[in-house]
């Protein structure tokens, strides 16, 4: 059960013709998971369990609060929900950068600028480079994603995110409960093995983009973002000065571009 | 813009027979809020701007951290994005309960069991009652909750909460980006106006079902919770342990009922 993220039990369900049934139903997993530094508590997240040290270094990643893989001298699950990461003798950590939101007091007070203020301080824009996507390839991953999905299809609750090469090749795909632990998770894993930035690579989530998503993103130094619903007003912001290319409604043939549409090759080969 | 939540901006779209098109889009505010009591900041949540008090209101009653409206003083927005609550001269506040995963440290470690006894600390199972829904109401609430909506249709990226009396009659609506923001938003307004418990009402949410929007629920004394998507596994336990009947993809014709049946009149009439 824990190994799968699905558990299952007998509910009652009321068909299209109107006749009850009373059968098993599968559920997702939801559990609380503590990250740890050492002996200090630093977050509890929701989360469906499986891949917990991955959800750890990406959230720790995308808090700003770890940098690089050599900081990490070990992690490891410490009983069911519970991850412990144990740091390297001369790294000082940036815990502060956690509470950047209640700290904050300038003279514009708390707005979506000032929050990507403090996301730049710890995130400077992607790189530009000559990366692009051509259309086809594009149009290709809502499929892949989907085909590489093993939960989502059976009970509609668990949100994937997948790292994919400009090629369209699906490097990691994560699910999970919820959104900013499947892109965690999925980032997370590349940040254990030494893959960041990730330059050449596009992050999809089966959800909406919120701000927090291209902030996650950008951490990892993805440059092209797509998600198959809306974005808010702040994510397309924050896409646009991290120079991120950042899709919506991504649900082929029709798909959206919000910021920096060269990395699209709009013509068809 | 602000007024209503919603933002627009220009956008590349592609058509479903391959053109592409550059017009405006409206994308769905996103903006940092700032809890504060008195001069103490609480929390800051990513939330869709306006009824900012009332997220607050829900914020601190579904965290355990206020408990009947006459605690407050005065609720007030300062500034664009934050919210301040005066406490009575006599109150004394359980601030420590916002650390409720964080502090836990049981013989059994931290678990979904662990995550509902806290809950169960700060409010018992909602009291049993003879509240009944009938099939066909339940069945209109969905339809009842999208007509209310002004934004969802628009942008695909806002989120409902609907409260409602059992005879199907929408009391409450609220919306935003995120999930629990909505629901907070909700009840918070109830909770504005000396309604609580909210024992003969149900509430609708246009998502799914996670172990936060139960909590939420019970934290208003709500028995009914129905889910336009799935709940979680932890979302069930507590709905099962704290009384209340869940009903999640209320997608009529068809729905599933994952606890306590009997207050669904399950005959049409």
């Amino acid at each position: 059960m824990k190994e799968s993220g699905i558990g299952s039990q007998k509910i009652i369900r009321r068909k299209g013709d109107g006749e009850f049934e009373y059968l098993p139903d599968e559920l997702t997993v939801e559990e609380p998971l503590e990250i740890r530094i050492g002996d200090k508590p630093i977050a509890t997240t929701m989360r469906t369990p499986g891949h917990d040290e991955e959800l750890a270094a990406g959230f720790l990643l995308s808090e700003g609060i770890m940098r690089s893989r050599d900081q990490i001298a070990s992690v490891s699950v410490s009983g069911d929900n519970r991850v412990v990461m144990e740091l390297g003798d001369s790294v000082k950590l940036k815990l502060k950068s956690t509470e950047r939101f209640g700290t904050i007091s300038s003279s514009c007070g708390l707005c979506g600028k000032t929050s990507i203020d403090a996301i730049r301080q710890n995130f400077p824009p992607v790189r530009s480079n000559d990366i692009r996507i051509d259309l086809e390839t594009l149009l290709s991953l809502p499929e892949t994603l989907r085909k590489a999905q093993s939960d989502f299809a059976r009970t509609g609750g668990i949100h994937a995110a997948g790292i994919f090469g400009v090629d369209g090749q699906l490097k990691i795909v994560r699910e999970d409960i919820g959104r900013h632990n499947a892109v965690d998770k999925a980032i997370g894993r590349a940040f254990l093995d030494e893959l960041l930035p990730l330059e050449k690579h596009l992050l999809l989530v089966s959800g909406r983009a919120s701000f927090e998503i291209i902030q996650k993103a950008l951490a990892a130094g993805i440059p092209i973002l797509a998600a198959v619903s809306a974005p808010s007003s702040l994510a397309v912001e924050l896409a646009r000065d991290s120079n991120q290319t950042l899709i919506g409604f991504l649900r082929p043939p029709t798909f959206n571009v919000y910021t920096h549409i060269d990395r699209v090759i709009l013509e068809s080969a």
